[in-house]
């Protein structure tokens, strides 16, 4: 019981640390440097500039942001301990700042270029953007059942593409020609292309025709349903960015703000009918309390009042109705 | 009357066996399999690995793949009878497995090819699927005339085309020149791969202009009229959508759920005002029950009462209003 | 007075054949085969076929459609008289058949290739594709300011171009180069082809980039401000059609079917307040009927009996709440 | 104090004269005039016609527009003073003038080119495209975040890029073949492209696949994530668009219009509640007019009437409904 208490203090003033506005601040300052830094080597001519003196200073620099990045997420860890990995934004600064980590030998250069992917904290860093990126996010489940549609429609018709026009090599695209068609993979990737529209007639689709005259049934069909099933895909898409949009529009608006101006003259109305009924009530009110005295006037026996009495224990609002008509004809 | 009583049994068994979760799964993972399979059977390197072995293995599996949903078909058909083909989904999946059985001869290789389409039993097999491809088609006669006029558009330019511009060979495509107009079928393809956007400047119009230098109206008017009325097409299906989708939500979705903040805000208003009605009822009743007590103390006379029983009798509580007034003015 | 009566008869029996159910068909059915007629007269080989006997019969045809249509907008004209051309679709069937009437000599090939626009007359034919298209055109005015900033763009960078780039021969395009920018005519044809991203960059830019290296910020820029200015004119058009697409579907529409659960929530809310009330009412009179007996009883002066009537003369129901509670105190 | 009321004639006459409507439409039409005069001056054929005679006809025109331009200027000027900077479309003007006035020497080609930018003028002389500039610019601040987003990608992938892909030199481009990720701004530039989907398998990837094989991923990757991204930056505009023209729309009509029919369906509803209220009300107060009456005659002690009044004085509505009861049972 002792040290959780001891360490309570340090911990959360970690905590206040990590979240300060200057922090959060400091941290953005020192990406968005580290990306022009790793732009700037990128660069043959400002690598070697000076000697190379321009490049080792840059290559410093790079390491200077590392360190600061690792620090910021160790003391994270140490701050929030096992909540740390509840935020998957913490995963993806953790995973980027590995890949820096891991020594980039040659046969590993797409990892030590993957280290640009730290620029990507700044996502992570700006609320505003956290905010676009989630929204993206968000809107991938919805769209599962189509995207998934869409892979299927492309995986039938490589299978039939590969079938029907694999193994020839057709004009289009290099000096000796082209397999579109050669294997699995490639089929794929051609009608991937050719579903972004991009060079699919006279690219592709006119050198097959000269071959196979008919293809161009399997093509024109291809692009209509890739093209409607990415329709389809685009428009869930849209119609949840709208929905959310709205969502969210309205949970930050008060009823009246929300209200359209045909709302609004409906509460008004009802205000006013509100308004009516009160004043009915109370014009009511006032009567019952002159009518008492009246009716007092004439009731001299206590038979009455123990009627009255009665009545009033019968009380149920709804029936005493057809009892006080029963009294009066009594 | 007795063989059907004899047969029910065994029917409404096959009924839960062929709607049971683990059958359908089973479906699903057969459908898999075969659709793998037939991928991996496009691959000449794979077909011959092993010395042809796994090619022969695999056309096993597919075999076996096959004669499994012949066997599903069969069990369905039995179980169902009739109501079999009411199912558009179950045509689909018979016309599958025939296209599989056709003798597949070297002229009729494109049945071979389309044997793939057994993997979009997918789609029928899993449900989220088949709500998407089934709202596809749901949209496709809201879109028959703005598709009809799209048609209608391609004819009319197509067949303007092959009389301006067919009968030449250009550029832009071919060692030899291309005439992209030659005649009604080229046309209509032209006309389509222009409506993609693709290369259809530099790779038709452009070297068509080169022979007719008006030719440009042609195509620029095609270009902005074919975009209108695909956009026209293209937002018939958005808004059939957006439109499907919010009454989908709707019909899942409480009144209080549906409702935005102002709408909230109106039936609070409505809840307070039908309390304050009721509250105001209530407070005649409780009058009501005191009132004929009081009343009754001075009435006397029986004429009073049959005068009273008259009222009642008269009745109507629109009408009675008036008879009130006489009454009391008697 | 004498003339009208005595045309009254047959113009009336006109328009009631012009718009009977089977004499629209009928056009339809001739403009179809019509359409048909002139897309096989597009092929040298049927035209050829049979010693040109085929090409000579699709001829007569032809020229029989044209003169029932002649025919039927002789009919319309003399129904419908000057009211004919208040009808924009009839001026449009006028102008097709005009075009079809000119003689078509050699330098006329273009008027000859227009007499295809008649399959158009189908558009005005089927009102479903009517609709369609009246609703493409009443969404042009709409678009009308974004559709001329469009231009405008266009033109401020067509003549930039043409002082920057024009003049030089570029790459990308035929055997000697092309000069994209050479006048003021095909620059906006340039742009127009940049604007629909066709070849755009390795067709156009890049080779103009291999001469002035810095004019990518000129086209990156064209590109960036047509798309957003396009997209601009392509939301309007959206916006104004799920407008009119809501508009008309619900004046199709009752309340109830329009109303989302919401409304429909404080829909049935009203009607039980309206049911309430009412019931008070009834209640009330009621209780009016009983009451005027139970206190006549005790009146034996004729002067409460005045007083109750001139309150009742008073009678503004307003004002005589305030005429009671005098009454009262007195 | 003398000097701002001896100038306050000729400014507000200055300001009359600079808002008429004949003023506006003069500016207009110089504006027009001088586009046509600025596109006429593009061709080499125009300005040489009439031995130059036409060109330097039209240079004069052009400098003839441009004093007016700065006649206009100074006016506003000195009606507006300081106001005048307020109004951004002035800054616009200012600038454009400012640009015609540099001295276009040789290396200042791109400044005289920029003079067409003042028949960008229209745009804030005509109020309709006013209008849609200003609903563009608006429209920026709400994709801030979007376009960050798509920037950052370009960077990351652009500086991946030149590390995986820089430094060869690849097909598709040039006869020497052309090296696309040469450094960051060609990098940049070539993955713009490659959003816009020109070019991009054909001219771009398949070459650099036929190098790096695995370059697929890389490229199909960024195809998807910056279309996903550029649909999530076109989405917003949209969402955005659509909610200010409802706000509009609904700003210029009334409730009733607004109102769909279910809404008026509920206005009547509620309006016919009213009606029986106030009716019901109207009832009340017609019976309490009698009532008193019909009390006064019974009540002939003081004791009474002072009981009434007291009850009247406590008075308040809610609370005298128990106070009425004790009365009554007293």
């Amino acid at each position: 019981m002792v040290s959780p208490e001891a360490e309570a203090v340090p911990t959360s003033a970690l905590i206040r640390l990590v979240e300060a506005r200057w922090f959060r601040t400091l941290v953005i300052v020192v990406i968005v440097i580290n990306a022009i830094v790793l732009g700037l080597l990128t660069s043959q001519t400002v690598r070697a500039a000076g000697g190379g003196l321009v490049g080792r200073g840059l290559v410093i620099v790079d390491m200077a942001a590392l360190s600061f990045f690792i620090g910021e997420i160790g003391i994270k860890l140490v701050a929030y301990r096992q909540r740390f990995f509840r935020d998957p934004w913490n995963w993806f600064d953790l995973v980027v700042v590995i890949i820096a980590l891991v020594p980039a030998s040659d046969s590993l250069k797409v990892l030590r270029a993957l280290r640009v992917l730290r620029v990507l904290r700044l996502v992570a860093a700006i609320p505003a953007m956290r905010l676009v990126v989630s929204g993206l996010f968000r809107a991938l489940p919805g769209m599962g059942s189509a995207a998934l549609l869409l892979l299927l429609i492309h995986y039938v018709f490589a299978v039939i593409g590969v079938q029907l026009y694999g193994g020839t090599v057709y004009g289009g695209y290099g000096d000796t020609g082209y397999d579109y068609f050669a294997d699995l993979g490639r089929a794929l990737y051609t009608l991937f292309q050719i579903m972004t529209l991009e060079s699919w007639s006279h690219g592709i689709v006119r050198p097959i025709m000269d071959v196979h005259p008919n293809s161009w049934i399997f093509f024109v069909l291809f692009v209509v349903i890739s093209a409607f099933a990415a329709l389809n895909l685009f428009i869930g898409i849209l119609v949840n960015a709208m929905d959310s949009a709205k969502d969210e529009q309205e949970s930050h608006m008060s009823a009246e703000e929300v209200a359209d101006p045909a709302q609004r003259a409906i509460l008004d109305e009802l205000r006013s009918i509100r308004a009516e009924v009160r004043d009915l009530r109370a014009q009511l009110d006032e009567r019952q309390d002159q009518a008492p005295a009246a009716r007092k006037a004439p009731s001299r026996t206590g038979n009455e009042t123990e009627n009255t009495g009665k009545a009033v224990k019968a009380g149920n609002a709804a029936k005493s109705r057809k009892t006080a008509k029963k009294n009066s004809s009594a």
